[in-house]
Formats: structure tokens, C-alpha cells, sequence
């Protein structure tokens, strides 16, 4: 039980939260939002992804984004890539690094990319491939770890399984999902039990939804397991479209509000942060998800 | 580091809830809400105050819904008394037992209730007195424990102090308010570590507001702590007048949702008390506070 020193926020904002907000706001909006965000102090920035647009029209235009963006030094600008074709199109525009994700439930890998979770791993082994020879880092996201919206429980013995086998395939991360927000922190503590035991923790991220209002918890639960990498996504944009019941992300305000009591460092200055925050949901039309960006711009 | 086996809920929602609503419903609306309540299987609700109503005229009407509530065997329907006077009038409609309430703020405590931290306790002897004679249990809360909206950071030495004199008054439990949701699990942890130096776990509730998004983090890193007792709201209804950017106390459903994630004993049920904050929701033509309710609704 010992707290990390510093924490890494990845901020997944402008993709994973875009891409489920139904709205698609215009790509200027979007480079204005990195740009923020980046100001912000933020270091790691999820900034599109490479997905058929007839499938996620909210990420259509990510080449345009990435080539719109002014690139600040030592900040990673992120992309998720499904394939081979997607990683060639992210680094045809510069992503710093790509993603790749998979589940750790069949039935919502079925669902999610009509596939099985040993089939969709093979799938990304050319695109790691691809990303080893041209020295692009590679992280990967495993899906319903604390849950499943078609199957209910997880083992956390399946998670360990899949985020085993995305380390060994070449990630050199693994972020664990609770896509439909309904762990506790006990449930977080099993889990971590059982992946950390092959897996040592500055290999992991913690990927917490709010759905049920259990996300920050779920965070101090897992900070208190030595993780020190936390996904998390400004003014709580996003959710997750094929899941009941599944709204947003975490807000990343109200992380860094805890990192702050925890006397935890992260470089992000909360002010700009809510300031990136107060934008998007502006543009979006949509009620700020974060408490922390509430209660002080009402004072 | 050890969780309860079981946790006691107090729901404060007719009370602290809504009087700190702005808008006021009728009495036979606060009636059909503690019936909800109690049917949920919560065993102890703040029912109502007896203050003067020209400062809080939302509870103007506690005498006529103590008097007009059907009451379930085994519930505890508690009443909030500022003086002997207060007193007087909660027994006269049967209130099961009555709360006081002192602050760990000097400057809170000058602007809430116009006088010391200590003459408070002074003014509250009177009562103290007679609810010993009449064998009526005595709860007292604290407000501020993790800051103050005028003072800022709130030594938790000063709590431990109002705290034991509290106990030592009479009172038989001692609930710690973070009124304006400040504090962070590990604000808690110094605060109950400073606290539980002189007072018994069994003697002490959380109370948290979420208004920087922390409730349920602090209510869990006090749980571990082994506290016990929680305040909660059902809907999340109520807030804190006289504190800026103070949005309401945690929604009673996520503490019973965190509860059933960690194991816990409480015997309320989930469906009738999301029921409850429907229909108080609903009655106030204000948002449900509860993301457990939003997320179980949807489904």
C-alpha cells in the first residue's frame, strides 16, 4: 500500500471522449481543444484515431487534426490504430505512438469487432510489426475489465491473460478498462491481484468510467497498488456506445483534483486543464462532466 | 486496514437534503419521501429541524411531517434541534432522537451560527440535559472537518478537540462533515488518524459532499479505516448554502452501490431507494445527483 511518487495522466479527451459524444464538432474545434490541453501541461494526448469513418464519423478527419496541430515538445500525440492500413495512415500525419485494444470479454469482442479475442490479437501482429521496424511505440487498451454489458462478471484471470499476451506482443503498456464503470474498489483490488503477478505495475494504466460514480475511488484503489499511469478525459467527454448505461469517462479535472490531495506530482495545471474543459463542452453544447470544474467556476 | 462486515446508513436527505433546496415542496410530498425511505430498509432518517424558519423556512413545516409519518418498527426518525426550545418541539411530535451541531471552524462557526465554537457547545448544555433525562439519544455533527469556505485548511487536531467534547457532552456518536466536499482520501486519513487517537471507530460517521467528485473515495479510504457509520442523501439532494461551489452531499445510492461492490452489509434495497429519488427528483424539477440511478435507469 505505498502511493507513486508521480503520476502520468493520459489524456484520452479528443478521442475515446469525442468519439462517443454523438455530436461531431469541426475540426479547428478539435486542434484548438489539443492545443488547450497541451498548454494545460498535459503530457501524453490521445489526439484521433484511424477507424473506418463509416463506423466512427467522429473521428473522420484525424488526418486533418494531426496535421493541424501545433506540436509542443516532449508531448506525445497519440493515435488509435485498428490495422496495418490505420498505422500507415497515422504515421503518413506523425502520430508520436499508436494504440491497439482488445477485450477481455468474448461476447463484447464479438460485438465491439465482430471477432474473437485470439483473432483480434492476430490481427494487430502485422501492425506491430510494421511499428517495431519504424521504432513506434505501441500501447495497448484491454476493454471490460471489471465487466461486460453481455457477460456480466469478469475473471480477472482473463484480463491478466490478454494484457500477458499484449505485453509480449510488443506493447509496452497495458491499459485496463472498465468501459462500462461498473467496478468498486474491491473489485479493482482483485483484479490487480491477480495481474500484477506476472505483470509489474509500471507496465499498467487504470482506464475508470464513471458510470456509476465509482471511477475516483477505483483510481485511489489502484494508486494504492503502485500504479502510476491514469487514463482519464477533460470535462468527462465520451462514454461508450454500445454499452447500457455507460456515460463518460472520468474528467480528468477531477483526477488531477486527487493527484493534487494525494500529494501526487503530474505537471498538469488545473486551471488551463478546466479552462480545455469549459471549451469543449461549450462546443459541444454539453454539460460538464467534472465536479472539480463546477465547484470552482462558481467561485 | 480493515473494512466493516456492516455499515449504517443515516440518510439526512428530508433534512440536510432539503434544506438546502431552494425550492420548497409541500409537506405531503416530505411525508410520501420518508415513507419511500424507510420502505427502502433504511433504518435511520433525519426526518426534519426545528429551527426558526424565518432562516430556513424549507423546514418550516417538520412538526406536521413528523406528525403525519406512518412509522416502520425499528426505524430511527431523528430530528436537527439548535436549542432546548427545538428540543422541546421534536418531542412533542415523537421524534426518535435529535441532533446538535457545532463546527471545527471558528470563522464557520461566527458566520453560521453568529458565536464561538465553544459557546455553541455552551448553548447546547440545556438540551443535552433534558434528552438525558428523557432518555432520547443525542447525535452530533461537525461541520468543515477537511476546510472551511473562510478559513481554508482546518487543523484535524481541532476536530479530534470538538469532537471529544461532543462525546463527552452526551452525545453517543459524532458525525464529520466535510461541508464543502474539499477534502481528499488522504485528508481523511489524516484527519481520522488524528480523531481515532482518542475516540473509538464505533463512535464516529462520515459525512461527505461531492463536490469536487471525492465522496466516494473518502467515504471508501474512511471505510478501510474502519469507520462504520455514513451520511448520505438520497438523489443527492442538498448542498451547502453559506458555502461557495458547494454542490450536494453524496447521493445515498452510490454509498449503497459502493457498499455492494465492497461486500458490505446495510439492508437497504437498491431499487426502492432509486425509487425514492426519482420521486423527490421529480417532485423538485431538479437532476437526479446519483450516477447509479442515471446508470440503472437506463437500462
Amino acid at each position: 500500500m505505498s502511493l507513486p511518487k508521480r503520476v502520468k495522466i493520459v489524456e484520452v479527451g479528443p478521442r475515446d471522449g469525442l468519439q462517443n459524444e454523438s455530436q461531431i464538432i469541426s475540426t479547428e474545434t478539435k486542434i484548438a481543444l489539443v492545443k488547450k490541453l497541451a498548454e494545460s501541461g498535459l503530457g501524453y494526448i490521445e489526439t484521433g484515431s484511424f477507424v473506418n469513418p463509416k463506423w466512427i464519423p467522429q473521428m473522420a478527419d484525424s488526418e486533418q487534426v494531426f496535421s493541424g496541430i501545433e506540436r509542443l515538445p516532449d508531448i506525445t500525440y497519440a493515435a488509435l490504430t485498428p490495422n496495418l492500413k490505420g498505422f500507415q495512415r497515422a504515421m503518413d500525419v506523425k502520430a508520436s505512438e499508436v494504440a491497439i485494444f482488445a477485450a477481455a470479454s468474448e461476447a463484447f469482442s464479438q460485438k465491439n469487432i465482430n471477432c474473437s479475442i485470439a483473432e483480434s490479437l492476430q490481427r494487430f501482429e502485422p501492425l506491430i510489426a510494421a511499428a517495431n521496424e519504424q521504432k513506434v511505440a505501441v500501447r495497448g487498451y484491454v476493454s471490460c475489465v471489471l465487466g461486460c454489458p453481455y457477460e456480466g462478471d469478469i475473471a480477472p484471470s482473463k484480463v491478466a491473460d490478454v494484457t500477458e499476451q499484449l505485453l509480449a506482443m510488443g506493447c509496452y503498456e497495458v491499459s485496463l478498462g472498465d468501459t462500462i464503470g461498473v467496478g468498486t474498489p474491491a473489485a479493482v483490488e482483485r483484479l490487480l491481484d491477480e495481474v500484477l503477478t506476472n505483470t509489474p505495475t509500471d507496465k499498467l494504466a487504470m482506464h475508470m468510467h464513471d458510470t456509476y460514480g465509482q471511477a475516483v475511488a477505483n483510481i485511489y484503489a489502484a494508486l494504492m497498488r503502485g500504479i502510476s499511469v491514469v487514463d482519464a478525459s477533460v470535462a468527462g467527454l465520451g462514454g461508450c456506445p454500445y454499452a447500457k448505461g455507460a456515460s463518460g469517462n472520468v474528467a480528468t479535472e477531477d483526477v488531477v483534483y486527487l493527484l493534487n490531495g494525494l500529494g501526487i506530482e503530474h505537471k498538469v495545471n488545473l486551471g488551463k486543464l478546466i479552462e480545455a474543459g469549459k471549451f469543449i463542452s461549450s462546443a459541444l453544447g454539453r454539460n460538464n462532466a467534472s465536479k472539480v470544474a463546477h465547484a470552482l467556476s462558481q467561485q
